[in-house]
């Protein structure tokens, strides 16, 4: 992480002296920092059905993977929350009760992030709770954990893979050992 | 994010020094790891009921908003929490049960910072969970979402609003959509 | 936070410059970067009841108290990790039911880090959810939290002694007032 230029330009004892550091933009700490950001952008944006938001976390060509099959590319990524959305719209619209449009909130927590240089490798938990009951009451519905791959493009930090592992449903539920085994 | 230092030191000739490093100090992960730390003294300090430490997140005219209409400025925040306390002391007096008391946790997640120099926006996910039950048994009870702006004071971030939206209240609950459409 | 480097430029005369500026590698950040691996990568270890990875995120030395006493070094930490994986093993295998092996996952939040050079104070909340019932359906277990000691050694953070309070259990529970009162 460590960068020391100096360069000596001779003159008649004119000696100009440039000294980089390490900078704090390529410390593990930023490159941290900027992926918790864009977790948590990934949330709020799957949560409230923002398929534009949602799909500016991945790369053009990025991959996610929940269970049922990967699905390609920016464009497919954002249908499926389109569609997510209009299935949530028409579920309201259809409901007859007297209550109030339900909620539902995905949470990260554990979030393991290996870094090297401009790619990275991540693990972290997820689960879900929402109030989609007669009293609206708080309940947690699902949990599981991501298995991500991240590039950086323009000094920004993209998915370029998330493989999404829930055990809520048999298929999609991890087996075997310790999925963080990334060495450190 | 970049500070540049020009030192003019003497000698036999004029020797001009160019520094030019990011500082650890301004970058986003120091703003970031700040305010996380920042967002879970909060957390304990609610929790705890300790009305000084709770007091201490917020600027002078700090402004906190539940649902119920701006609290504003420490000392009224802290006599809030204040009364939290003396409200829970109240019940766990009357409390004829042989039950020991009652915990609650609130917790954060998904934060996102957005920083701009001194001030940031930002926004989080909370949920709750307590034993406030004859068996004393794990239970989770409310979410919702924080919409927080902060400042730096001193050198130290603070909140000078926050407004918690509340999911298990029909008045305090979000409408709207994405409320996280800070920009990157 | 501030690191100072010392170069000797020759010229015509001996030149003395300091330069001091904040090293990305010495910042709160990276610390708090770093720790925060650190305690997700515990949580993962000990879920998937991964005894070595578990155990290197400990000093040599270092202490874990759930509240059955203290566990001392490394090679104890490991057993009881080990025990615990034998212990599911068995259950598992003499499960007569048809269901999948239930999942259990531990999180943490609300990370308090106050750093000290090379040693570290942390308070965080944790809490467990786990499917082990006959729907596989996701529920709140525990909830609790932690108090650690962490110090640096060779360039990477580890866990010199880690106390766990723990609610559902009346003698592991906390009393007393906000335990994160490490000043800031």
């Amino acid at each position: 992480m460590k960068k020391t230029t100096l360069l000596k330009l001779s003159g008649l004892g004119a000696l100009f002296l440039f000294v980089g550091s390490a900078s704090a933009e390529d410390s593990y700490a930023e490159d941290r920092a900027q992926i918790e950001n864009l977790q948590a952008r990934y949330m709020f944006a799957l949560d409230f059905r923002d398929a534009e938001a949602y799909a500016e976390t991945f790369t053009e060509d990025g991959v996610l993977d929940y269970g049922a099959g990967q699905i390609v590319g920016r464009q497919a990524i954002r249908d499926l929350i389109n569609r997510m959305r209009e299935n949530q719209q028409q579920r309201q619209a259809a409901d007859t009760s007297d209550l109030r449009p339900s909620a539902g909130r995905h949470n990260i927590s554990n979030i393991i992030l290996k870094v090297d240089g401009n790619t990275a490798v991540g693990r972290a938990y997820w689960f879900h709770m929402g109030n989609n009951n007669p009293e609206r009451a708080a309940q947690l519905n699902s949990f599981g954990h991501y298995e991500d791959e991240l590039v950086k493009v323009d000094g920004e930090w993209l998915f370029s893979k998330r493989l999404i592992m829930n055990e809520q449903v048999a298929d999609w539920a991890h087996k075997g050992p310790n999925p963080a085994r990334l060495s450190k």
